[in-house]
């Protein structure tokens, strides 16, 4: 038997590939002034030992000071979606909106792990919710107001037994400049080659609020995240604003958020079980003023910078992707709904023959659109109607692949100056409607094939 | 310019992969005796010239001498359906499922070529009914009874003046030797490594009928064909059979085959302009039966015969895949209903995951788990019911991996031993009905991203 083994993968049978490296993302991970985080949370980034020890933080703190907090989230549709998901989807409904912190792991997805899988995650939210500041401590039978996601392996238990006394000692590392929050964006990677943090201001009235963000990729991305009801690499998101908004009007901003951002990426078309995306706000930044509701004139400053920094995220999240080279905008415009926009975009963001033509940076143009004529929609394209062209990304002109149906003759030299870049806009032009959609993806490389490919050693 | 396209591609910025090397597919083309070939067909596959010259096969040309020939076929559901799919379904809709010849091209796909794309593809059909012995010819007003398949490139006129005349010069090396067809198979290929035949043979009544396939990859492959009504590489497969089939009970079987062939595979998951499977019947083999109907006791026979043959033909394809080192098999049983297994199987069979970790002969059950999961169905899984194991080829016991919702404690070696044949099956179980489907898929390896990734030369 071992020598079957050995004799697939002897030399005599092995042929060498040459690939682009993928280009260094360190610097995507830039010092951020400390004065720039949301007022009234703390953080930290720790290692427990959910990966081998020593090792990167695996294990990461966020805690609102001021209570009580408003939080919202929403979660993977997989049918097999994990224990901290289900337990962090309980913990809303229990405590209708109102939890004041996050703990997240690294290594170790929780998933699939049965029911020692769901009291392991409420154990973890428990211990957490007993570390907060000014919380009173909750009993087995009461809701903790903390959330739980984990990210990693499908189906090994929790080591629960380096978990919970490691929560015990996060505490004392919590705190709220950039290292502190810096740390906690190590602790939410897994594949991912930099931390993922992002902040930005909006004014409401004459409060300047602020917004922080941390996300993580960077294999089974595909999310279509729900607002509770229905939901490895995983997409993990977590924001924390110190606005005062409604748990109620948190949801509404954050679905709509997610809509236009995590919930149109895609790696490598695959959904995780655990994807999950988390949004606290705590009113700190604004001493005095009543939370938002949806209807106030100024919800929607909030909800556009919550969209802003979540597709700023989501961006970088694919950007980092297993293997990418590029980051590539799929722009899917003249539709008659938005509905049929997001499924065009979607397949051709997920096409394996789109992304390796992209790694190969060739203007394709017939691959993107056998797939965009793939998809079924509510009424049947009019190929006449169709145009598609590449955006160069320095503002200067379009360059016309299919005109209304007909194929242009193709500049190949300045396609292949637009494609040679780093970020790349396909436009598709249905020519049927108004309505579009966006859709981040990455390219298709050797390098993904061995991340995902090789075996395990 | 051109100094920044060097820098890109400059020995510096590359990386080396070391990959297994696809494994020779020749031996999968074997002899068949010449009697095995169906009576009253005469079949050749010539070089004409769409491809460059000196070079291989690319027109095959399937004529029946025994009107009127019985002709069904399923075509593309891709919203930009290329010329010679909507011409063949106009030729069925006009003749009343009556066409006693086939052209098949290869090297261009006849597709966003608009109006005259579409002139080209009448003159082709008109062409080659012309060439039939036995046929009135046919002005430019009467629909000619042939049909016509293109595959290739997209976008790109067809070379119709040196078609036409190879057409013409085709007729002459027509014949109904192995030779024949096997050429006729070769000038179907594109990115395929051998040509795809196949034989059988059923019994209707006292006749025992032949029946003879040709079928072709390798990339965009993912096909979903439907009757007349609404459907590059591409999917083509022709069939002749010398039994009598009426041409309703002909569409009737081939929708039926196709569904539990040709539509149940994926290569690369990209659903071509092209896809076509068509399909003659014109009773040679039984003199003086009448034509089969839907609801003779026979039909059976022949749609068993089909389906079969169908079933060989697309396993060929997948096994030929682009890249493909492994032929998937994915066995979706315990559904509450066919759509819903057929659904779960495609979606792991297009898991780019799930093809790596295969290519990696890695006993990846989460990646299985999660694809199972993102499929919306009519009714929720219940994770606690399903079960997850890999099928060995050699007839030895089941593999567990995950058994209603509990992982097993995998024997990594005994999985090792499995996954490293070329051969594989994977079982779903789902613990919810008794409806199955079944899905043919390969791995994702280098040599994919090599084919479609590399910068056209």
């Amino acid at each position: 038997m071992a020598s079957r083994i050995f004799k697939r993968w002897s030399s005599s049978t092995t042929t060498t590939f040459i690939g682009k490296q993928t280009p260094s993302k360190a610097h995507l991970h830039q010092p951020i002034p400390d004065f720039a985080f949301p007022r009234g949370f703390l953080v930290s980034g720790t290692h427990v030992g959910v990966k081998k020890s020593p090792g990167p933080p695996d294990l990461a703190l966020l805690v609102s000071s001021k209570h009580p907090t408003s939080a919202a989230a929403v979660f993977t549709a997989n049918a097999f979606r994990a224990a901290p998901v289900t337990v962090s989807e309980d913990v809303l409904a229990q405590t209708k909106g109102r939890a004041s912190a996050l703990v997240v792991n690294s290594g170790c997805a929780n998933a699939v792990t049965g029911a020692q899988g769901l009291a392991d995650a409420w154990s973890m939210a428990r211990a957490v919710h007993n570390q907060v500041p000014g919380l009173p401590t909750v009993s087995d039978s009461e809701p903790p107001a903390a959330l739980v996601m984990s990210t990693g392996v499908i189906g090994q238990p929790l080591p629960l037994a380096r978990i919970l006394p490691g929560i015990a000692a996060a505490r004392k590392t919590l705190g709220e400049s950039f290292e502190h929050w810096s740390s906690a964006a190590r602790a939410f990677m897994t594949t991912d080659t930099f931390p993922k943090l992002r902040v930005r201001t909006f004014k409401l009235g004459d409060h300047e609020c602020r917004l922080a963000g941390i996300s993580k990729g960077a294999g089974m991305i595909h999310p279509r995240m729900v607002p509770p009801g229905p939901l490895h690499a995983t997409l993990l998101a977590a924001f924390a604003t110190d606005a005062p908004v409604s748990p109620r009007a948190l949801t509404a901003a954050l679905t709509y958020a997610s809509a236009r951002s995590f919930n149109s990426i895609s790696i490598d078309g695959d959904m995780s079980t655990n994807d999950t995306a988390a949004l606290f706000a705590n009113g700190a930044g604004a001493p005095g003023m009543p939370e938002l509701q949806e209807n106030h004139p100024e919800f929607n400053v909030f909800r556009n910078a919550l969209t802003g920094i979540m597709q700023e995220l989501a961006q970088l999240v694919v950007r980092d992707g297993e293997g990418a080279t590029k980051l590539v905008t799929v722009d899917v415009q003249g539709a008659l709904n938005y509905e049929d926009a997001h499924a065009i975009a979607s397949r051709i963001s997920t096409s394996a023959l789109v992304k390796t033509a992209l790694y190969g940076e060739d203007a394709n143009w017939g691959r993107i659109l056998a797939a965009t004529g793939s998809v079924p929609l509510s009424k049947a394209l009019d190929p006449t109607r169709v145009s598609v062209s590449l955006i160069p990304r320095d503002g200067s002109a379009p360059l016309s692949l299919l005109t209304r149906g007909e194929p242009e003759k193709v500049d190949e030299v300045r396609a292949k100056e637009i494609l040679v870049e780093e970020d790349i806009e396909i436009r598709v032009e249905l020519g049927l409607g108004k309505e579009s959609a966006k859709y981040w993806t990455c390219d298709f490389s050797y390098e993904y094939v061995r991340i995902n490919g090789d075996y395990r050693s």
